[in-house]
């Protein structure tokens, strides 16, 4: 518990109304999105409106060596956001409004708590998006999207969170402000400060402003649908895609598990006898993307794929509206839904996903497998009950061997949802011991009194 | 001077074939390509062969606590490799072996000794680009370019180095090897390493294996030249261009003093009454490049430009020979060239380019400039003679001048040439107080002993 003065210290700077002490209010900051998680009650909510409250409020932490929780609307998925040491959590969603946006030098200053959808309905009047799109772009804030370093649906072609982030401002765990990075396409002034910040998860700074780089919206778009009979057909016509050189906007599968799941909960006509089913999206100028579509349609067919073209607006918010439904459909199905990000290389796909079969099997689980095939992002999931101890042993296991099975293939821990606290038991299979001691080296180097975020991606106590 | 005693030591580990002593062989390693440095001598120059090597070397530097210079083809503009505090020049050309090209997964896998031309030509065959292309790509290495994080003409478009460098082996001031980062699409397992690394000179740890990103050769291109008889309708143009909605693969600028000199040096035809040129070229599918290329001629015309299209490969080659003559042309004219690359966000580029001719004007220097337009990365070129010491004096003092003007713009000190020793004294400009505390603490989280690349970047002892 925090003492009385530290909370009245906090009042003084926030005022009344931005500092939160009851039970029934913590108990909202107490989780995050991610399943399977212990919760953790915050012994403060507090909601700074600008990066100077910020700043008093680290500073007043780091004085009584009290954790900081940074928070934007909690919909990541590793349990980044949980105050698992208590203390005070700090909620970035006042400090949200968009600065600026240039659309001259294609890029826009926004503050953490600017919801992302909001940022691209903003500059989609100047012909601009802003490309990164987690599922939850309608909730999730800009700020922890960029502390995650989102991923998304359109990772193949246009890149993730960090491919967007020019610049930012950063509070210190010193309460120091510093800037980095800017509105410039060049900079290799020192240290990459900025790439370091996005994606370290709360964990080595408070992230106060983003510039972030726009592009022009594709001028046109087109959709497919195409079913297989087997999982090496969908495998392959992936490779191929690629191989006859174009890069999809998006390239989307799902395993029969999903599909079932899917369509029994959204009835958007999917092939519900299908193996697997690839959501492809090729945007563009009109010229490209006939040409795309032409070559995407050919190769789908020499594997055997069945294919559907998406010829109407509503046909393709459809199979839009199927993909994003995956994690709402299996979640439906079961009380809890343990959701992976296990990634491997491209061409590893038909071996990851023959691997994700039998652990199944081998657990007796039901997975689920949906995820961004294009950029070899899979998204197993596992359908299962907290409540039912002896299942979630199994299931306990069959995570393990699902990040084994990644990195045996050249793959990584994370595609997309980081490491938080669901997967510190696994950084060292990536990392090795040297490249542990290298991060612990960098946490302590920001953080040495570990009050941001403690007990996330790297444990300092190890 | 290195006692005999570690010398042999390095002999013992590399042979003595890979051990160089002699002050005539040592000569060679005391300078870099930058203007108006001091040199050093190191005490010995080694040639590790494979990362072993490299660690043992790392091991005995680190416990004799000898300073450790990494080279690659000392190509960089901005002192990064030369031994200040002599010890080890560590020259990693024998690493040079291509180990990978995985074209189903769009990557390569090189040793840091690869010269990136040999790269390209390489991944050419499998219809893949490389796009980092430094003005030195037939000379400067992939290890070089990476820790100096190279950009290059194609950086609107394409990005600069850090953009493609997917996984990385570096053997860290400790001698320990850790790996980061690899052949997926997405990664966000714990801090961004890999970003961390690319542009940090060598001061962080040593780079012994590159994983880089590939992606398919355009089809075709078309290239411009268009001359103006103003700055600001040249500078209108750029903005106008990208307005437009086009991002070109290359937009470069000349202004009149560039035109000349390189008119009198390489004879292409370059209209050397125009106050400045751009040169623009687009590149993809041949129907976007037709509508690239209209859009660029509508802009171009409409801001009284004059414009030239290059009908035949020869016509093209000569006007990107004229580009890249640029720097040597200025060289020849003066027995020192001063070659900055102050940055600033596009839109600030007539102010800039004003900022410079004033400057110009005010310590009666000659300055010619040209540069990466697209991206805002000019090169304001000083001719002028090391051996002048009143107008050397003029010289740095109208080199801060034009780092100040950048950083007022919103710009950087450095688009892509790095801080080395060269831009130290200015970090503090751009980074502020805490931003350079924070730079520090990471340098002396891995590398506590100061034996990377010292006295680059960010001074420890500061």
């Amino acid at each position: 518990m925090l003492s009385r003065k530290i909370i009245d210290e906090l009042t003084a700077v926030l005022g009344k109304e931005n500092v939160l002490t009851e039970k029934e209010e913590l108990a909202c900051y107490s989780f995050d999105a991610t399943a399977d998680m212990p919760q953790s009650m915050p012994d403060v909510f507090v909601t700074p409106t600008c990066t100077e409250e910020v700043q008093k409020v680290v500073e007043i932490a780091s004085k009584n060596k009290v954790p900081v929780y940074t928070r934007g609307s909690g919909t990541n998925l590793s349990g980044g956001t949980i105050p698992l040491k208590n203390g005070i959590v700090m909620g970035m969603v006042k400090m949200n409004k968009i600065l600026e946006i240039d659309a001259e030098n294609l890029n826009a200053v926004v503050q953490p708590g600017v919801i992302i959808q909001d940022l691209n309905d903003a500059v989609a009047k100047h012909g601009l998006i802003y490309p990164p799109d987690p599922g939850t772009v309608k909730t999730a804030t800009m700020g922890g999207s960029v502390a995650e370093c989102s991923g998304g649906l359109r990772g193949l072609k246009y890149g993730v969170t960090k491919d967007y982030v020019m610049g930012l401002e950063v509070v210190l765990a010193n309460g120091k402000v510093m800037r980095c990075g800017g509105k410039t396409v060049k900079n290799v002034t020192a240290y990459d400060m900025v790439k370091l910040f996005v994606g370290s998860e709360g964990t080595l700074g408070i992230i106060t402003e983003i510039i972030v780089k726009l592009i022009p919206a594709p001028e046109t778009r087109k959709s497919f649908l195409a079913s297989f009979k087997s999982l090496d057909d969908a495998a392959n016509s992936i490779t191929g895609i690629i191989a006859s050189k174009v890069i999809p906007a998006t390239l989307e599968i799902m395993d029969n598990a999903t599909i079932k799941t899917v369509e029994n909960y959204a009835h958007v006509g999917l092939p519900t006898d299908a193996e697997a089913i690839l959501l492809i999206e090729v945007d563009g100028l009109p010229e490209v993307v006939a040409k795309e579509a032409q070559a995407v349609e050919k190769v789908c067919k020499e594997n055997n794929g069945q294919l559907k073209v998406a010829e109407t607006d509503e046909e393709r918010d459809n199979l839009w509206t199927a993909r994003r439904a995956a994690l709402p459909a299996l979640a439906q199905v079961s009380p809890t839904t343990v959701l992976e990000d296990a990634t491997v290389p491209r061409s590893e796909i038909p071996k990851m996903l023959k691997a994700l079969q039998e652990i199944a099997g081998k657990y007796d689980l039901k997975i689920g497998t949906f995820g961004h095939a294009g950029d070899g992002n899979l998204h197993p999931t596992i359908l299962t009950d907290e409540r039912n101890k002896e299942e979630m042993e199994r299931v306990h296991k069959a995570v393990d061997e699902i990040f084994d099975a990644a990195l045996k293939l050249g793959g990584t821990l994370s595609g997309e949802h980081g490491i938080g606290m669901a997967k510190m038991k696994y950084l060292e299979n990536e990392f090795k011991e040297a490249g542990v001691e290298a991060l612990r080296s960098i946490k302590k180097a920001l953080d040495p009194e570990n009050i941001l975020n403690p007990g996330k991606i790297i444990d300092l106590e190890g």
